[in-house]
């Protein structure tokens, strides 16, 4: 146990808050800039967020990129999703020729798109466009045994951390983290039981859509994930939640949180699955939460619950449920509109308008 | 008044629903692209009625305008707002120096910026890059007498409508409107008591920031002014609302809608002063509801009446109360994003994708 909680240890060290200083300076701007004060609401929490993120490195425009992290999983034999399992496989190929959502949205939005195989049962030989970094065809079913050993977990976790160090080298300074992979809302609702203490029937939803019978079916198989691995010994660890009941893409989408937090990046988080890894994350390393920004509230149940448990209010509210990180790209446009106005605009005295008069 | 009512039927002469038979089409192209049905959520009820707007003249992308009219208010020597009434004056220079929020904006989301005055109580010689359309040094204060006469009113419409005409003639397929004039959020607010018989107490908020006594008196003027010029006749028709307690930039915008319908372009709303401009315009050419989208939801407790009395469901809802077209041109990106998605996705057919199995 002594060198795994060492392994942990390092992908959790050295991420310090984001700086209250800096947070302070910036509101401090906002309020000399030609707008009754507090007029641009959300912006203003967003623009002073990113500038305590950023402090020094604070740029009035941000250079961005999204990862969409794919692997399969192990529980979908139980037909928890409407689509069959070979859909995470084809996504992928959709992703790699740009017709799927996320690439139309980081094409207009101006992010970088990397698509991160780590885990999807499929064998895409040196197929070009695709980070390989596949830990396992898929997770094992959680109703039977836990999802992924010890080393898997880590495996992925590095994975996810890895490329958010590249990211950051590679001169990044907001990243979005988003997923595919059929099956994978049901190990959300399982992390978000198993973390939040709701119950199976509060934090599942019917993912792609679901209708009533294989509804009720997922239902089941997430309180039976949760009661087998979380009920005997109280109260899991984040990394052991992982473990039992998450999934390849959400631990690699946990150790991106964890490394954009350490160097210091905005990071955007998604929808239901992506806001499960953070919400991992920021259990294994709670300095982390500062670095977060939910791009929005999607329709899944769970999701409001875990923005809910960060206390983290999203950016947009537009009824998505998609995941691909495209909820987390679209709300981009919107916090780099926080930092242009924060940067760009004039002063009440640069400008020569009359301040308030009361 | 015979030349009057003919004047107004020609602004809202031509104006034909959004086509029904390209939004079912729209409906139908969504439900063949390679995510579950509906999983874009607003997106695709966006999607769907851009489709239903353009129509042949569907393109994958926008070329996108704001207009900024602005004009002083009779009102503001009420001490209604919490700004002085040179303000209007100021920001029409910050404007034109690129210092205000809408100008940090629209050049962020590549909309084309038109600032008009169309009332300022101010003059402007002949400056560069403003639109030059003064009908009169500001509204009369309406707590005493009409704020506009039927002509003044016949002209702010037409400045609009002469100005939409000119953007859908210049190729522009989206426009938002925005405003920029001290004292305007009362006007709004009688307007809206006006129109959908809310109480002043219900339609009156804080505008830019007035405080406990101000506010107070600002109820006051609302209250008084409404009574003064509608009570005693019931319900007046929009444009005698306009005319007695609107504003110039208020005809002008609404104006600007009937053109933007009679051109089968994307309106977008702003705040809460567009809003009423908007919602007297459908007041008289209700056909041209179909053309607007509502881009955000403000803080002004009478934005959220003018929403539900249009049945207007807002893009964004990030708690901004700034006006100059702010929320509107926020909104683009995200308007952007579901007609890109709309032609550029691919079908599960295209792409080999499996589609769900219940």
């Amino acid at each position: 146990m002594e060198s795994k909680v060492n392994a942990i240890d390092k992908l959790t060290h050295g991420i310090e808050p984001p700086s209250e200083e800096w947070r302070q300076r910036a509101r401090q701007r906002l309020d000399t800039l030609t707008k009754p004060l507090g007029s641009l609401g959300r912006l203003e929490d967003i623009a002073a967020q990113v500038a305590a993120i950023r402090g020094e490195q604070l740029s009035d425009s941000a250079s961005k990129a999204v990862y969409v992290f794919a692997a399969d999983h192990g529980v979908a034999e139980e037909g928890v999703s409407a689509y069959p399992r070979e859909v995470t496989r084809q996504m992928i190929l959709n992703f790699l020729s740009e017709g799927a959502a996320i690439n139309v949205l980081a094409r207009l939005h101006g992010a970088v798109l990397r698509v991160v195989d780590v885990g999807v049962d499929a064998d895409f030989g040196s197929i070009p466009g695709l980070l390989h970094h596949k830990v396992r065809s898929g997770t094992r079913n959680m109703l039977r045994e836990p999802a992924m050993s010890e080393e898997e977990v880590e495996k992925a976790l590095r994975i996810g951390y890895q490329l958010g160090s590249e990211a950051a080298a590679a001169g990044h300074t907001m990243i979005a983290i988003g997923e595919m992979g059929i099956g994978n809302t049901t190990a959300a609702s399982a992390v978000t039981c198993a973390l939040t203490g709701a119950t199976a029937t509060l934090a599942t939803g019917r993912g792609t859509g679901v209708e009533s019978a294989a509804y009720a079916n997922k239902l089941r198989v997430v309180e039976a994930a949760v009661a087998k691995h979380c009920s005997a010994s109280g109260a899991l660890q984040p990394r052991e939640i992982l473990r039992c009941v998450g999934g390849l893409e959400i631990a690699a989408m946990a150790g991106m949180v964890l490394a954009g937090a350490r160097h210091r990046l905005v990071v955007v988080l998604d929808g239901f699955i992506s806001t499960a890894a953070a919400a991992l994350a920021v259990g294994m390393a709670p300095n982390a939460l500062g670095f977060l920004i939910a791009g929005h509230c999607s329709e899944e149940p769970g999701h409001k619950i875990l923005l809910g448990h960060m206390q983290l209010t999203p950016v947009l509210a537009l009824g998505m449920r998609l995941g691909e990180g495209t909820g987390a790209v679209l709300a981009m446009p919107v916090i780099e509109s926080a930092i242009a106005l924060y940067h760009r605009m004039a002063t009440f005295s640069s400008a020569g308008v009359s301040e308030a008069t009361q």
